[in-house]
């Protein structure tokens, strides 16, 4: 069965294609043979979690090749495992090659990540879960926002349009958090919760008697954290964000808020190093 | 005088307004007037080599907000410095804030990380340009290799359809380095030049004789480099690749080599904190 | 200022402006001067609420002509009131007319019978707001949403991704109402609320023990309405959907229910008559 | 045999899918298993003519899924019939149900009626064939015309670039009927017959002698037709538009015209009712 | 006021600056100064009737540039005349001179040739016309429709869909002449007359007898042509087609068909030498 | 194995069978039977040398039909001969047809006249190598370079940006000759060589002693250039361009340059005539 892809991906693919192969591929016209067909491997030259294996299938099959992974996103590979094998043209296995991997290592990169701070949450008890942001390659959204699933974690708002999260803008706008609350649940779609976002216990006080369903608490440290979800006492759903780092979220854990939310799996996060090798 | 963008890079911009915009803004549209104009800053949280203004500038303005910056991609700034500023309906600065950010944030990591790479390459003597490499974050090749420029790099081939670069997978399919650069000669443009990929000595020698222009020294060790710049003796162009660090290159830099070419510039540049806060 | 748009809504105007000009205007050609210039007015020939008309500015704007209008989206018109405006090249006039006027006369269609709707909801006095359906004509579900809100209409979700609304398949695949909560909770977005759909008072009781959000009562009688809403007692938000008329709306309004849904606001609407003609 | 779409169409399922599934489907995606699959049938809750039966397999077939019709276009279905089926997995169905029924329901609402106006235009005797205009939804220019045939109607010109049809805006520009015939004769394609718009008995005199190939007659009585028919003799084609209701088409009919247009086809067709249900 | 290009245009436009420009221009990145405004000037080094015009006036306002000419579509240049000036920024005046040429001369190219073709047809007396056929390049079929009538010609059919002409397949599908242009008159748009084609005079009688309107004459010599205006006595129109030639058309516009077409306007026109330099 | 064409080439076939199936083949429909299915033959009325064949079965495989050609690109067919054959249904041949023609002339023309040009210059003696220009239809740059390779020919530069080519104006803004080509050799890319067009001797001792790599001698007589073969003497390449037709070809090769470019392989080729032939 052929994979199905949003359009949107879709046409992510053509630019990478595009941009790749524009003008051809002066080497491999010049020097291989057009009917010559072949067979390359994937293989983890890190540990790694998988993410964006459709992507790098749908690349090698628009250019008449085929592929298929030993496992499918989120499955983990330890270093110098097989991933995944590749055949067709060898003219367009090299053709495809480097843009599936810029693909996967990028993705699998942002899956890895995840995993690791998925891990670390938990190592800190509680109940909180870890969720991505939009700070995401522009143009990548769905994919990463897959990736970070992959690795375990959960996805925030997908974009401005499926959630309502107030910031202070918005507050000033309409002259306190009160007013702000009160016109979002007006305007906005009943489907949605309101998010306020405050950067101190008052803040907080002003939330919860506004009437928001969740809370984001910016840049607190784990004391006010904890403080915080003493006095929300499960009125409002409580999210941590800003200035998370591996190292400091089994202390955010253990503060009892219900979500974390990191900026850097999407856009810290390092490619992991695959390869890909002809192999016949 | 409007910015002109290549129609790639436009595309780049229409992805990613739609996935965060597709929807349109809710918690906006819920609580700002559509009139209230404003004005917002840029500010350098971090140290950086800017990169990306123009994409950040038409971000603003396909949504019909304006922005400049104080200076052009490839000025250096302070952290805490003031970058630029954007005006126009509120709406719409919030609505382009975050994927400006995103954009301005990524390609001002690959510049700055550059500026870093190009100084340590500096730093070992000797004549060697800094290279990228063809791992690009799908769909941003363009925008990659201006911020390398941008941070002081060189561009390698930009596509597979504007250089030759023989592999082993050539090699072995022509029956000998010799037969592939012979058969590259032949059938490839006229104003390529001809690049082959060798990891070892043995393999120079070969390219040599087979009337290389440039070899691709594939993970050597500095020794093995310095003995290659004396075997070569100017007949060829020298590029040092694979493992590159910035802590290796100016021992790199100091055997001798034309280039040094680094994956890492763009695949794995941490993005960089650049604020954005409405002033009025 | 030039209107913005979403880039989805330049497609289909591209589409429209595509398949009744792909071969030009051979009429307007040929017995036209293209230097004439000219201007011409809408007029209602009905009562109307207006909708669609940054839409019908792109459109003349898109062929090289101008457009203002008398009121913004949601002004009421009375039969034979003067709408709007344009101005420009004859030619460009009459190329625009047409699409122009389709893209009008449909949404102000959408925009008059919402208003009819929402002021007879209104009649029947409760605290019900009049929701949209996904039953939208495909390609246009954002202006068509717009043109519920410019009647006084509120949107209920915009597509798949951005409410979670659990109806009869999902339930069965779960084996339960309570199952089929359980999961939405854990794996979609925090930040959406989660609306079952049930057509009896025992579906209610389920879903309220399974912990709703909001409940979706289907093709109910008003008796059931009412009841629901008393053992509900502001637990959950309830929408009535199904067999919704104009006559119908003060009834279903005086049960108490929060929402009521009607999918005929857009796919039923009737085209409002609007004309245009050239004064000069 | 995959269907053929005009890429036009294609470009309009673009929209369609991308308004509605650019988020994913976030119901499905938390309780459904992706591997599940299963089967739905469409049911006529109405009596219908079916239209747009190509286009809901092409939707279906997007999402991997498939789809098939118990008849094609212009096959009429009583109301309790099963009109078709689709299979695969269930995520798909459901991802594809809504906008598939969305093209269904309009299309097969514009044959459906037109089928009624044909009947009753025959009813009337003599020799009127019934018509569409260019007052069709933008973007579905070609679907609103292909069911428009499918319900026994024929088509008026497609757009402005492939039939002439002089109206007084051109006239007034030309100086007079024979003026402006005769340039469109000099200039436009002598594929294209000339087609000439006018209120009464006296413009009918013009056009004659102005030697036109159609004559619209826009918004006359019936009187006035038959008189027209009378003095037109055979030598013009005539085409009656304008206030034409399913009550009066008889009459009009009766009064020996060749053509009777109306846009209330296409700009007023009721969606029909059509559910799908997912059977196993 | 800007230049207003069909979409289709728009889009050929886009293909070809990034075919030219998909990687930048390397060698004036490299050696010309961003700021460095400039001027050019397009100069015939035929003589030519000028085409394309609006195009190029585009390319360079793609580019940031500017250009105008000094005459439409249509005007006659001596060889070494001077046609026209574009000015803006030195690299984007030559980013854009290739492009720009490249459409100009081929489409004064189609348009040159017409004007010769249509002058030698008044030389032979008699009314006819010349027209174009659907041998165009594919993509540019509205661009050389144009650059027909610029020259003096007229346009056949733009396209499969605009006009009605049935051929022997057609023919042998229906059983006869009659038959095929009965169902044509039955099911084709009332706007659109019927043509047929013949090879000679016993099917110019059954074209006559079936009711056609126009009738084309394949390939026949001068004789059987003027045979064929005496038999056919002004109840159809003639269109003499195949293997015309300059030399041939007065001869053939000797005989009283009212229309010549050829193919060779649009497949065979070389394009004329145009040149651009940079003045200051 | 499906044909796997460029992105940009698909777009080019889209624009094709838009502009001609807009509105459909109003012929076929009306006359054929949609389920008639037939069989056609392509035969050479030329003698030709093919291109442009996977184009051709990809514009019938678009509409719902096969194709297949009796040799590859590049093969010679002699008048008369059969050359390929389309399967399918008859509606899809006839649409197809006109489209699939209007590729195969046109490219089949550049092949052949490429293989004349190409024998010409073999038959000179000497080593020279017969090159395109970027003198191509807009659209169509792939296609025609690939047209010039299957006639025998050579490519030069893609593009602007894959060939460094430092002409007047370049040389100019640079304050010589000496000046641009360090700028060149310093800023582009070091994969690609550098040219310099020179009109004279004194501009190819400029460019020897600047280091350029391959010098273009524009407009010079035979003995101009087989001096600059005497002064080059093997240090660069020469290529000879400008004026050049199929007669002086001999004589330029004897003179001993490596390359001779001619912009007439592309803007001026005739398009040779192929038919197509529905045989049952």
């Amino acid at each position: 069965m052929p994979v199905v892809l949003p359009l949107h991906v879709e046409r992510l693919i053509d630019l990478a294609l595009e941009e790749d192969l524009f003008l051809g591929d002066v080497t491999s016209d010049a020097t291989l043979d057009p009917a010559m067909e072949g067979e390359g491997r994937f293989l983890a030259k890190d540990e790694l979690v998988l993410a964006g294996a459709d992507v790098a299938v749908r690349v090698f099959d628009r250019l008449g090749a085929s592929c298929r992974f030993e496992g499918q996103d989120g499955f983990a590979f330890g270093r110098g495992s097989f991933i995944g094998t590749a055949r067709g043209p060898v003219r367009a296995l090299l053709a495809a090659e480097r843009t599936a991997l810029n693909f996967l290592q990028r993705l699998s990169g942002v899956a890895t990540l995840t995993r690791r701070c998925a891990d670390a949450l938990a190592a800190g008890g509680g109940k909180a879960r870890l969720l991505d942001t939009r700070k995401t390659t522009p143009g990548w959204r769905r994919l990463e926002k897959d990736a970070v699933r992959a690795g375990g974690g959960a996805n925030h708002r997908f974009a401005l349009g499926d959630g309502v999260l107030i910031k202070d803008n918005h507050v000033a706008a309409c002259g306190g958090v009160g007013q702000a609350v009160q016109r979002a649940r007006a305007r906005a779609s009943a489907l949605l919760k309101i998010e306020v976002e405050v950067s101190d216990l008052a803040g907080l006080a002003e939330a919860l008697s506004a009437g928001a369903d969740i809370v984001l608490l910016d840049n607190m440290d784990e004391a006010s954290m904890a403080e915080a979800v003493r006095r929300a006492s499960g009125r409002v759903l409580l999210e941590a964000s800003g200035n998370m780092t591996l190292e400091r979220l089994p202390r955010v854990a253990a503060t009892g808020v219900d979500f974390v939310s990191m900026g850097a799996l999407t856009h810290s996060a390092k490619a992991v190093d695959i390869s890909f090798e002809i192999t016949g």
